[in-house]
């Protein structure tokens, strides 16, 4: 093997495929990039056994040939070297061997026959959608995925198409989060559920542009293409939640707030909630509703605290215990002014949603029941 | 007490005392602000036993009183509360009462009686600095102080005054950082050593300013003084490294350098140096000065590195061993762009010191024997 590439096109596969760097193995060769050429190309994969990565960077191949290298290792190296060509071969003695201007390193590789394969994708259906848009859905809804292993459906978000439009939706037992938009082109309905784990990583990926991103799917596996980079994923099996039918209809009370507003009471009251001393008890925040006004209140040992809005408001009086983390995860990721609050009694979740029209997102949280 | 104060004003002092506040202790009124009131001046207090910090807001005041809050929690209210006036008081129940627009916060208190009173000082000798002068000297020498504590003297830096002039001096038995400065105004011959942990507290809170700082020294203790804030400290006690002494004269081998080019090939040889599997294991870089060209390698389990750079060299050539992380935390620290390194033997320190003529910093790095 033998290749001349510039650096800034190298580090920014490299930047692309190190994501999908294992970190906890006892596989050396998963803590490697695969350098592989091909007719003037260098393809970089990594893979650890859930995620893979492919990269393809045009360089000038002078001879060809594969190998394994440590990712971290040849990363840094190449990330610190000038920004100029960089010469890379494989020597008698399977070293790498990197040139560039004075610099010399010669790097331990590891067997390429050894690399795991990534899984051949198989596709039954795809759609195509712009990074941008695909990034910022991901973003509205991936913070409400479950984090535990015993129910893993919910550990990633559903990607269901359905009359050309692709709603993701992430739920964990508490909160639902819900974002659709409509697809420019026609596709059949289908529907997948995609690890959390990889859609973090997709994300740091893909770039807030117009480019297009095409999600394949087939039975057990899901394909990002972008230009130059596909990431391969297993999907999660089993039933998710019908989240249509969890969402309430109406409303007994409702506010319209500015989001920012809530959101910095919600910031500041939860200093107190979460600053119990007895960690194990929860401390919900009380929320609660009178004409013109909302009024969110704590107490525990640290301390009392008590914020009010005047704001508009339809419906009866409500007073309604919550844990103020998930009205703080939700608001964070709604670019919206206005926002209306939709709650039904004490016992029953409230619904997040734009003012606007097409507001394209909901969010639903459960209550905590309040101690008399 | 009750008072009123706009919000940056109190975060200003809020944010220069807790850098005193105690993380690690069970004396819970350590991890507090003592606030006291005294005409039209609020005097936030914080003393980990080590350093003290005091600091004063002018504001109005309503009425006096003094009480002891945690600093956290107290610091993180205030800093999320709207950007305008805040309302402070204590109530009959000695909770600390804030109060702003919409939001009202009631924190638990303690005994301001049982805050430890900080050390009186009774100053022998002073200086004068800007502060911006005195952060810069800070930056050039901490991070050469060692971290062993049992040669506690050597936890600090030599603040010694010697013919107007202050030099700060660290060192930690493999290296050694000086620098020196003139002072504007005449001043006693003192010395004393002040604990690494304060000075880079001190550093937080001066500013890149033409302010002065004064530096008090008692027996025991040393005091900054800026215009609002003060800093108590402990000094170390012990007899200091006569360090003119343990710096050669002359050398034997002279190179001429970009610090940057410098800089530059130790980053990236280091990633080598410092990956062996066996951590234990020091594994040197090897400086080879032949006439016009020094070589920089090193070998370990992960590769081969090797940086060549082309330069003015003078004497007789050389083969060397260092730990590259002792070059690197001084090249880091050096604003000059050329650069003279001083060597004598292959067991005698290196000295780096700038080409310009009044080059007023010293770096003295000891080798480490390279194995045949």
């Amino acid at each position: 093997m033998k290749i001349v590439c510039e650096k800034e096109k190298l580090i920014k596969g490299i930047n692309s495929v190190v994501k999908g760097v294992s970190s906890k193995t006892t596989m050396p060769i998963l803590e490697g990039i695969l350098l592989q050429t091909n007719d003037n190309k260098l393809k970089l994969t990594t893979y650890d056994l859930e995620i893979g990565i492919e990269y393809i960077i045009s360089c000038d191949i002078k001879e060809e040939g594969s190998t394994v290298v440590n990712a971290i290792m040849f990363s840094e190296i190449i990330r610190k070297l000038p920004n100029t060509d960089i010469y890379i071969s494989l020597n008698e003695q399977n070293l790498l061997v990197i040139e560039c201007e004075g610099s010399l390193y010669k790097l331990a590789t590891m067997n390429p026959d050894e690399f795991p394969e990534l899984p051949k994708i198989d596709i039954h259906n795809s759609i195509e959608i712009e990074q941008n848009k695909l990034k910022n859905m991901v973003r509205k809804t991936i913070f409400a995925v479950s984090n535990e292993e015993n129910r893993p459906i919910f550990t990633g978000c559903l990607f269901e198409i359905k009359n050309n439009k692709l709603n993701v939706v992430a739920v964990d037992g508490f909160r639902l989060a819900w974002k659709s938009v409509f697809l420019d082109s026609k596709t059949h309905d289908f529907s997948a559920v995609i690890p959390g784990k990889t859609l973090n990583e997709v994300n740091k990926i893909i770039q807030d542009s117009f480019d297009m991103v095409k999600i394949g799917v087939s039975k057990n596996q899901a394909l990002f293409e972008l230009d130059d980079c596909k990431i391969v994923t297993r999907l999660l099996e089993g039933e998710f939640l019908n989240y249509r039918n969890a969402i309430p209809n109406g409303f007994e009370t409702r506010i319209r707030v500015n989001k920012n507003i809530l959101q910095d009471c919600f910031e500041r009251i939860s200093l107190i909630s979460s600053s119990s001393i007895e960690k194990e008890k929860k401390y919900p925040v009380k929320l609660f509703i009178d004409i013109g006004k909302l009024t969110i209140s704590c107490t525990n040992q640290t301390g009392d605290a008590k914020e009010e809005i005047y704001l508009s408001t339809e419906g009866k009086n409500l007073e309604i215990g919550f844990n103020p983390k998930y009205y703080l995860d939700a608001l964070k990721s709604i670019d919206d002014e206005e926002i209306f609050v939709d709650f039904g009694t004490n016992i029953s979740p409230a619904i997040i949603r734009s003012v606007e029209e097409d507001g394209d997102y909901i969010y639903m949280i459960l209550p905590i029941r309040l101690k008399e």
